[in-house]
């Protein structure tokens, strides 16, 4: 039962290159984007300091995306995600970038919660309650939520 | 009969993020530019002016990567492309990104040789002879280069 | 006789470092994504293609930015873009960067219309009519547009 | 008695945008880096983790560039990056550069010793001694090392 999130994103100057169009390096930080917009619209954020001094984080996993059709300077990008797992410690998104009625990409991206210490390896942890419990609520509403 | 080019990058500080680690966005960058330095060892470029005003490049159609262990500033990360598939219009690469012995982020990524016209949509087209011989002559060397 | 335009940006997780605040970078994007949103909101846009086939457009002869206090995710800047400068063939802008009443920087950007073609030098020409006149319109309205 | 240091650097493709030459806000980034490349070759490094836990860096105060001419796809750039000031807290650079002959930009930077604390704000403090000694030495001899 997946529930999905919109965001609209113009495209910027920088962001293409000498062929003319968007790079494709972008529609990954476009896909984070997307995750950490619709943690917000959750009340939550993806950076997270814990009062004892640590930090937990959302680093990603895996991230693919299928290019179909070029994205231009200024044009309006949707940007569909949607949750399609909420497992122990990670999230598992498909994202999908149209104009208009134009697939422009489609993408995936895997993420998982982890403690943050400076000059430390990554840990995984277990997703807080406080998380999961807006995912699973957010993910029982059946409507597409727009910004 | 996989060949293999190899080439070295140091993550930059602008490449890291508040997480104190290398942003995944720029593994998509570098195994691009891997691409890049490929074609430049053969003797080509990505980018190609035709005399009768025509210009050919490689957008990407699909690209992931899978990140196994975290990079960061200043690291020095050996990026290892190997042609998996040299197709008629299209070429497909495998990477490997890893610090040392450590194995950091496996990628890869189809690209299809297309005519661009500004304010076109773009073209697919025949890989040109200049290209595949190159190509695969270089595929039926043995060893891995050093650059 | 200036005028402003202002514009808002969220800040995201990718335009920060490993000192956990903004790259300096990142407000040279911002400036020039302020002045393109200034030219949409005017009716205009920064890339021109003429339907004689040449294109004209602005690069930047000169951007400086002086940062005055940090930003960090999630933060919501506030971008103040002032035209300080309508020439016959260049542009000169002033941006302000503050959250809530600081500062976070200041800056400033001259750019110069050019035709660009392709493989050739860039050319400067004189600003054509349609922009300057709704420039000079803009400039002598008083009030500061808040998008 | 300023005295330079020099790196090369070939433009990628997603540094371009779509007028087919490099986005400006690369060169901020190409000075930063050139400043980092220096402080390597003195065996130091920017992002300093003391054994206390305290972390200082050199966040940048002031940076500006003036553009002269375009750089395109695989230009091998030269940086040339002369230290024009040692202050008690601060550095002060000059940023040149060229392809061949050619000027490219010219630019300047100005960046402050901090230490840097996750969630506080960035507190000056005297460049350490080991620095200093280093930069003062540099400065002594006369010759441009070349990387």
């Amino acid at each position: 039962m997946a529930s999905s999130y919109q965001t609209t994103r113009r495209v910027e100057f920088c962001e293409t290159d000498m062929a003319g169009i968007v790079h494709f390096s972008n529609f990954y930080r476009w896909m984070e984007q997307a995750e950490h917009a619709f943690f917000r619209s959750l009340g939550l954020t993806i950076v997270n300091h814990q009062p004892d001094g640590t930090t937990f984080g959302w680093p990603r996993v895996f991230a693919q995306c299928r290019f179909e059709s070029p994205a231009c300077y200024e044009d309006l990008i949707q940007v569909l995600l949607t949750v399609q797992r909420i497992g122990v410690k990670s999230l598992t998104y498909d994202v999908v970038f149209s104009i208009g009625d134009r697939i422009v990409a489609r993408g995936s991206m895997k993420t998982v919660c982890c403690v943050v210490r400076p000059g430390q390896p990554l840990q995984s942890i277990e997703i807080p309650d406080e998380y999961t419990s807006k995912l699973h609520e957010y993910s029982a509403s059946t409507d597409v939520r727009i910004q």
